[in-house]
């Protein structure tokens, strides 16, 4: 029985440390920030024009009367990460409940410590670290890293693991994120570098680390179901709709619409060709949902980092189409992946590395110069991202962060009470109730 | 079988009372109503100018060119209504169309009667009531309180008896929230007062009056599905993710940002919070799914009377865990919620309404004088929700609304037709068809 | 069994044709587009000032502060083609994998070509045809004129005959409406006409050349299931709730505020209309998922034409009671349907038609000679999408877009991998995959 009896001793504990590590980010937040100028009431003493408000969330070079409004973009991305990552994560049979459920709440508590991490390098002359539209759009982002990271554990892991992860995990990506654009000073407008390459090699290493001790065997809730593979589609569907959003947000003027155009034909023929090769490789020559779900969003990773350069719209389709391509011949051929990690294959990153190196000089720098910054910041990217994820995957193993066992993979009742838990041999519950039937049917099946 | 002979008279009855409730709607808006000014075209003999059209869909005394954009933000709460509400009543194993098509139905009728409520107090000179996209988003927001209500009475009731109920509730909403604002001049810009805990006790009001003559008991139907839970979280992350637009829409500049902000901390703590304490209150330290879809939304609830108001991040995260944990504990120990009602455990409004007494004085009032109308306003509407949420229970067994029987309460066959209702042994059709699983499994039960 | 054994020469084609048709378009767009002067940089001997860049991207005669901005209005539209159409087309009970994600290829390639048709009208001095923002809105709104057709032939067809289909009717789709909108000069600001009833007769058209061949009779998997009509929901909703924005994203000022009131109040009234006649015509008064999932759509689509037009809140309620009735009794009455065509009954066009005749004269016409010109322009669409698709139906049997069988009809399996497609006897691949299933409740069935 895939319910096995826990020791109440170690999940109590995981409880109250999610309850402390809330309080502790209470305080946190407590002592280091506060609302920034644009969300508070202007003086008296000073006129509104001299003040000027208008787009005063924006940074100051970047203001535009024609970008379009940030918060609607903000939600766009809000709703990438709950639900786009939420769902996408629900393709295995008994594991949904625990997919759109711990992406909640590790998203919840991860989307404030994003904003402390980012805090802690604003604090301005008050003491205190200001917290704006743009603060709330960026740590939706950083947000993103962990949840990528996410998908290489899914199953395996408690709660507790994915929180403690998630903290350490942003705190990483936020100092490498602040060393390569202040110290390398390259630009990654989709966040393709810091949020995805990041987040998954920090999540491979992790795996890495879980998967040392057990050799890797069939497991009877691994795969996907009828209707989990839909389920997973609604988060399919809503991430590759809003990655438009997501690679343009940050942007603004004619910069932010060329990322709108280009992500858009990136992504779409990134799906095209997802599909296309994903039925090539295939025996039947038919489709595969595990390509599908994931490979047709390589466009918006991969167009990311160059998302507002002039590559023309025939160039962001010849990178969608690469991307799309060699992220499925990466799930199909190389067995690196120990979860499905959305829209990466193989090195995506450096497709657009490649392409991107002859378009934007950086400031007093040549082409050639920047594209050398640009590979470094990659290189040491993905370096510490490796790095921290091993020493992670080492912390994870600590005791107040619990295990499951190999029985637990993969299913939902170690996380999730189900009511009728008892009343197997009743005939509603056996009908649809999550542990009835898996009682039933297997009683069914031993017949 | 629950599916039960129903003399086909009551049906048909409610049938033409519903086509009657739409024609008279459709006369009373033809009288009533008319487009609003910023919806009709510019006189030609007025320069725009003077006209000034910007941004005149706010009321004068909040333009201000730096408000994002009023539409998307009315789209956001557009579908917390019909997904968000919608979903989040589909936990119900066999009761997920009736949630979703029956919050479709309501919502439908209701958004038009709810327009006609508001417009009954804003006759002009010519005789009519402007429509405007304020008075859309006005009747969106009021169309959430029926729909509250409709939590403690989900799948015990006929469609036309929400119908009947939601119609007289928006009238008393409509009145409540006109005395509260203009004679008390108590503001409440995440309507939590007027919306949520007028929603809440009208509904529990309504749902005491139906159980007087039943004692309840265990009912087959009743229980959630592993699949139900997971289209009801469809709903709840929908709610969660755009609460931000829902407290924020009404208001401008600064504090619309604050709002924004203060809400996204308050939702995030809450729900932090709401799953830490269904670990801590559960025997075997797991999650509970109606913890999770309804507790986690309490914090946007909770600030929202306050959302506009400088409590700083600190006090957002505050009120949000607090209304988590006492939401969570609500439904644990409480059994006075027949149904779920979204968000709201025991007094939440009053924690935002003791947190907030000294933050913001009214007009020629002290903070404490502000304080006590606040307060008198909420005690009126808590009252008059009871009260007329009492007679409204009274007239809603009157027999032209119909009524169902206890073997058909929480079951989707009462409500449509099956098309293969009568194709029981076909084998695609046992697989998978409603009544025809029903009964598939009845008999494998009875074997 | 419904999984058939394929030569996979026939397989491989498709999938070889489906990369040649994306490098195609690859090669065109290439060749034929450029970036539109608003998502370019601005000249650096050009002030910002006379360059004017403030809402750019809205045509110049369109050019308003006060409008909405577009980008959220398109992201709307985004939603309601990819997830609408997408999860509106799951209530198949076997197939709703297909239905999403055929939806999403075809959409992916389409929204390409609809891109490529809509720029060889606008070659510039250059030679090249820009793309913008406002591109991206038109090419979604044309994807759904081939989405609408696809309703009618929904899991009788190959994935490559859909996408032949799309590209061909997208051509039509655009010289139709040229000639429409320049010739005739005749307006549709819903695009009721150009997209809804030129997709709808286009796909009647094809379907009937389907058909010719094989007298229809009961397939066993034709009919929905439980949780594919919940499914089906999803879609239904989100279509409902953007409509708004598909009728007002191309308008401005007034004139799209009058088009999000109206076309609001229209849909409002055929969702409560259609539920009270689905009710009305049902034996048992009960409501029908058919009429629910799509006539709640009718009014959408039956104030299209006439949404910016002052209908008055009378008006618009009216044509959308009208459109909600007229397709409900279309679907109980008629069978011309062979597929489900959301939110079209039979001749809606036409009542909206009539409505406006007396609305709105155009350029240096009375009222009665637009009216004449509209009538024409609705007639010439219709004309051209029946013979058009007839003829697109004989093309699609050529060999190389394939073709499916009786047997294969309505089955994900067709177009899908199924994994444990093997392991039919494994318990928990029993319990819940999509073939094993079918296997297990076969034998289960003839015990």
């Amino acid at each position: 029985m895939a319910k096995g009896i826990l020791g109440t001793c170690g999940e109590k504990q995981q409880v109250m440390l999610l309850l402390l590590i809330q309080i502790i980010v209470i305080v946190l937040m407590g002592t280091l920030m506060t609302y920034g100028p644009e969300a508070r009431p202007v003086p008296r003493n000073r006129s509104i024009s001299a003040y000027s408000p208008t787009n005063s969330w924006l940074p100051d070079d970047k203001k535009d009367d024609d970008s379009p409004p940030l918060y609607p973009m903000y939600q766009d991305v809000h709703v990438m990460i709950w639900i786009g990552f939420g769902f996408l994560m629900t393709f295995l049979r008994r594991y949904g409940q625990s997919a759109v459920g711990l992406t909640f709440l590790v998203g919840a508590i991860l989307v404030q410590v994003a904003m402390l991490c980012e805090g802690v390098f604003n604090i301005g002359k008050n003491g205190k670290a200001p917290l704006s539209l743009k603060s709330l759009l960026s740590a939706d982002v950083a947000v993103a890293a962990p949840l990528i990271s996410m998908g290489a554990l899914l199953g395996k892991t408690t709660y507790m693991q994915l929180i403690v992860m998630g903290i350490i995990e942003l705190i990483v990506y936020t100092a490498n994120k602040y060393i390569g654009e202040n110290h390398f000073v390259v630009v990654d407008a989709g966040d393709s570098m810091y949020v995805h390459a990041f987040g998954a090699y920090f999540g491979l290493a992790v795996s890495f680390v879980f998967g040392m001790k057990e050799k890797p065997k069939e497991h009877s809730l691994e795969g996907s179901s009828y209707e989990s593979d839909i389920f997973a589609m609604i988060g399919t569907v809503f991430l590759w709709l809003f990655w438009p959003s997501f690679n343009s947000a940050a942007l603004k003027g004619d910069e932010q619409r060329r990322a709108i155009i280009n992500t858009l034909l990136s992504i779409a023929a990134s799906c095209v060709i997802s599909f296309a090769v994903s039925a090539f490789v295939s025996k039947q020559s038919k489709f595969n949902m595990v390509h599908v779900q994931n490979s047709t969003l390589a466009g918006g990773v991969a167009i990311g980092t160059a998302a507002g350069m002039m590559c023309e719209p025939f160039g962001a389709l010849a990178i969608g189409s690469a991307a799309g391509a060699i992220s499925v011949l990466g799930y199909k051929y190389l067995t690196i992946f120990p979860g499905r990690i959305p829209g990466l294959g193989p090195n995506l990153t450096e497709i657009n590395e490649n392409y991107r190196l002859s378009l934007k000089p950086g400031p007093n720098r040549s082409a050639g110069q920047q594209a050398a910054y640009q590979l470094l910041a990659l290189a040491v990217t993905i370096g510490v991202a490796i790095v921290s994820g091993l020493i992670t995957g080492l912390i994870l193993r600590m005791p107040i962060c619990g295990s499951i066992t190999e029985d637990q993979k993969f299913d939902d009742s170690v996380n999730w009470e189900f009511e009728d838990e008892n009343a197997v041999h009743d005939i509603s519950s056996a009908s649809k109730d999550g542990n009835g039937r898996t009682a039933e049917q297997l009683s069914m099946g031993h017949i």
